[in-house]
Parts: C-alpha cells; structure tokens; sequence
C-alpha cells in the first residue's frame, strides 16, 4: 500500500496539472475482488452481521451505530462513541459509496472494503472485542448465524475471513446513485439549478476536482495532503494538523498529513466535517477548503454557489429490508 | 394509576383462587386508544423515530438501541447501556408485544404506550435529553421530518404529544404472532412436542398461570409482588429485593416489590431475566420464579419440560422495511 506514496504526493502536489473535468455519473453496481464474489447470500448475512451490535464487547455497538445505514451512513458526530461511552480522535466516513474508495479509513491503511470491516471490532474504544477469535466463538454461539453462513460460504463457514468478506460484499451494495448530479450528467438539464451549475463550474474552477474527481469525487490519487497550505489562524480554531494521517500508521515522515481523498457524494448529510469533525457546516468546509488546499478565498456568492452543488450530489438510498437477526443464547454482555 | 393497587395486591395475594387455564392466541392487532387510531402514516413516522438516534443528547441512542427491533426487541443485556455509556439498574423489557402489556416500565409507572415513549428520551442516564422542548427543536431542526409529521397528524404537527403516539402507533404493530404454542393452541397438535406439551401443562398445574396468563401471557393483574418468599440463599445472589418496584415511585410502602407481570412470548430471545437482569438462562429463571413465587422445587425434568415449552411461544417477526431518516442538518452532537 505504501508503495504507491511517492507517486501519489507527487500528484497531490501538482496543482497547476491541468485536469478535465469529466463529470461521471455513480455506477449502479461496484467491483469486487477475485476471491468475493457479491452474491445475495453474502450480502444477506453482511446486513445482518452490519447491524449486529453483538459484534461489540457490550452488544451496544455495531458496524451501523458509528455508519448508520438508515442515515447519510455515518453519526453526524465529530467523533464516534464506541463502546462504553469511549470516543476517539476521528470523524466516522460515510459507509455510502464506500466501495467506491481505492483505500479505507482516513489514513487510509487498509487496502479494501474486507480489511477495513475487520479493524473497528477489536479496536479497544470502537466495539472492543479483545480478539477476532472471541467475536468467532461469539458467532457460534449464535446458533441462528450457522445457516446463513452456510448458505453464503459452505459448511462451517464461521470466521473472520468469511464475515469480513460478507460485511464487504453488503457495503458494495450501499450505492446512491440518481443523484440530481447524475440526472443532470445524465441529459436532464433541469436537474440542477442555475445556481448549482454555476457551483458545479466553480468547482471545476477552482481545481477541487484535481482532486475530488471521478464518480465519487474521491480520485484520482489516493491521497493528499491536508492541510498543502497550514495557517495559524485556523489551526488554533480546528486542529487540522493535529493528526498526522497516514503517518500516524507507517511512521514514515514523508506520510505526514496525507489522508484518504473522502468522497463528495452525500456530503450534504454527513456534517460534521474534516477528518477530526470540527467544521460544524458545509460552507466554513468550503471556505477552509478552499484556503487550506487552493490558497484562495471565496466570496459569499462563491460559496454559497458550491454548497448549492454539493446539495445536488445526496443520492438516492436503496430500500432495504431491516435485518432479523437470530436469538441470543442465555448470556449476557456486560 | 395507583388507584387499583388494593385490587391487584389483593389478587396477586390471592395464589390459592383457582385459574382456569384458558389458552389463547395471540391477537394480530393490538387495540388503540380512542385518541390515537393506528394510521399507516403514525406508523412510518413512528418506526423513524423509534429508530433515529437523534432523539438522545449524543445522536447514539435510539429507542431501538436498548429495545432492538432486529433482535428479541431487547438488548440482552443485565442493564441497558444509555448516553455516554452510562448504565441503570433495569434490564431493558422486551418492546415485541408490548402493546398488550396493561402498564409499561417494570415498575409499571406508565398506563400507556404513549406515556411510556416520554420517558427514556428525557433519562438522563437513557437518552439524556435535556427537556422534550429541545427534543422538539432538535426534530424542527432536520427539515424532512415536517412532511412526515403532517401526513400523520396535520400541519406544524411536531411536538411531543404527537412525536410519542406515533412511536406507540409503531409499537403497536410489533406483535410476533404464529408461535408454536399458538398453531399448538389452533388446532396444529404437532406445533409441539410430548416435551412441550408436558411443560404446558406443568406451567398450569404450578400455577404459573395465576400471573402469566392470556395471549400474551401477561395478565390477568397488572402487578405482582417479586419475590413472594424472600429467600436470603437466592437473595445474595440475585439481589432481587434491592429493587422496590412500583414504590420507588409511588414512595407507598404497600407497593413495595410490586412489579408488572411481563409477557413470556419470546422469552427464550430475551436473556438475562428478571427486573435486574441478574439471571442469565432460563433454566434457572424457571427454578427461582418456582422457589420464590410458589415455594415449589422443580425436578430438573420438569424445568426442562418448562423451558422448552417457553421456547415454543417464540412468535414470528414482522418483516420491515428499513426506514430511511431525514438528513441532519449542519450541526453536531457532543
């Protein structure tokens, strides 16, 4: 994973590329790797476990409290509460369109959709599980969850590989196409209004899309830096250098700062903002954006006109059927 | 409420009245009250609530978050875990059913749906809401909530009256019909087993039935005093007495240990049992009810014969749809 950093802060760091502004539309089906396959089955029993809260240490917390699927698929908090009312140093992403991302997380460590499912359950402060083996010993204990595992991976299919996978193979079906954006992508050109095309060009403009491009406006690079341009002012009021990214991870000074390009697509549901949640609202992470990455500042019109667009990028959510999940044997979570 | 205390403490005194043992089936829909008709449009507004997160001070706990519609529609947990990881002394009732309990919370505080909906938001060890005021503004606050709320109850309809009859409009659709024990009582003698059969007809032979009787296994009284035999071998173990029940509330010294007789459907979902949660299986809930209730000592046959016939009243779960909850508005929960 790491490999790729050079080339990718190289292009973080050319801003004056010129990039064309392709505008695509969101793909109604996401790719999964060789070795899983999205099948209903999986995908099935992925909904049940994402929203199994018996996945946590105290059975309070699952996939869902922190990426809530029945919400812009995260909290809206600046930082998640995990179990036992714990909170950590950073914003929960939006489970949205996550299949759309190249890497996961902020600092983006974890290469895929099945690595990223399998951090969160035993972080100590997310949902605390001590080890992967006492969340399979868990599961078996749960004698309802032995028919659909079976059903997705074959006869004693319990553990973290084919959990992670079926978590993965659900997320890859949490897409939210249809948006305004694509409609107006799409031909209709009464899908976006005068004032949200005029963002959409701004954006464009401005070169947000150097790096917010493609369908989910979260490429072409993995990463960037954040800030590219730091100032005291605004650091003293939200923090944004404070957590050093992907260096936090690989220890490497080169990876200082650089984070996981997020996508655009929801953002209108998803406030608070930035890695650390401390921009409470869509246009001071505008404003900021625009002065922390671009070294430019917006007039009132500017931003406003932006936030117009980002408001025509909320999707559409899929009907989903709410998951029964089997029994509890007698036992209890303390 | 406290009005018929006498009457119930009379009956539940009353262990040698004989009780026909009428076996009935659960109904599949539970009765309204006259100022609050059971309207599709209560129920779609009343199932987001139920289920949004938003309704505590932290955005993290939802009524489903203890009382968990995916699952026994409880937390099996010993005591619920609130905002901020905070935890009381009473284990989370089931919510299936619910709407056929004559008074709600253990202590049986509440006389309705309605009323019981009021409560935990504004707990502050539950949902930790300041006032049902700010809950109002929170709710005006996210702007697609006004369209459901008018199509259930008219315009500018938001408020804590109508926010608390349509979460109880939802409930009342939370019924588990078709158990084994009701196809068994229809007519379907293979519903059950020679095992479960035997367990029936030991639950009314004991006199388990004095308490937990109708459809829902919960009546006919509304309280009943726990433990009737204090017993100081179980009591240190169990801590059973420490709790007052109704006369934590009613401050009256008659009312001491009087609890609400909960529902036996689904009873094999919902460990650990009792008010305290203090008993994690139910071979050994079966033992204490019998000791501590009627003074009696159950072969391990007989509670075996017992619980498997409580297994048989696991009832079928509605299917639901997801809900999809309105997008938060710029602003963050702490």
């Amino acid at each position: 994973m790491f490999k790729i950093r050079s080339l990718v802060t190289a292009l973080a760091l050319a801003s004056s590329v010129s990039v064309a502004s392709a505008w695509e539309t969101l793909p109604t089906e996401a790719p999964a790797p060789a070795d899983n396959a999205t099948t209903p089955a999986k995908v099935e029993l992925g909904q049940m476990l994402y929203h199994d809260p018996r996945l946590s240490s105290t059975g309070t917390v699952s996939c869902s409290s922190c990426h809530n699927t029945m919400l812009g698929g995260e909290d809206n908090r600046p930082n998640s509460m995990g179990v036992n009312g714990q909170t950590g140093g950073r914003s929960a992403p939006t489970v949205w369109n996550a299949a759309f991302n190249t890497v996961q997380f902020w600092d983006g460590r974890a290469p895929s959709l099945e690595a990223q499912a399998a951090g969160p359950v035993t972080n100590p402060i997310e949902m605390g599980m001590k080890s992967w083996d006492d969340v399979v010993a868990r599961l078996k204990s749960i004698e309802g969850y032995e028919q659909p595992f079976e059903k997705a991976f074959g006869k004693d299919a319990i553990s973290k590989d084919n959990a992670t996978k079926a978590i993965a193979a659900y997320e890859r079906t949490l897409i939210t196409p249809n948006s305004p954006y694509d409609k107006y992508v799409s031909g209709d050109k009464s899908a976006l209004s005068a004032q949200q095309i005029r963002g959409m060009e701004k954006v464009a403009e401005l070169g947000c899309t150097h790096c917010h491009s493609g369908p989910a406006f979260n490429g072409p690079g993995m990463f960037q830096k954040f800030p590219m341009i730091p100032d005291g002012y605004w650091e003293a009021q939200y923090h944004i250098s404070k957590d050093k990214g992907l260096a936090e991870v690989s220890k490497n000074p080169a990876d200082e700062h650089l984070f996981k390009v997020p996508t655009l697509r929801n953002i209108a549901l998803t406030a608070p903002y930035f890695h650390n949640g401390s921009v409470k609202t869509l246009d001071k992470a505008v404003m900021l954006m625009a002065k922390l990455q671009l070294g430019k500042t917006l007039t009132k019109e500017e931003i406003a006109d932006i936030v117009a667009f980002l408001n025509g990028l909320t999707g559409e959510f899929p009907k989903q059927k709410m998951p029964v999940l089997p029994g509890t044997p007698g036992s209890t979570f303390n």
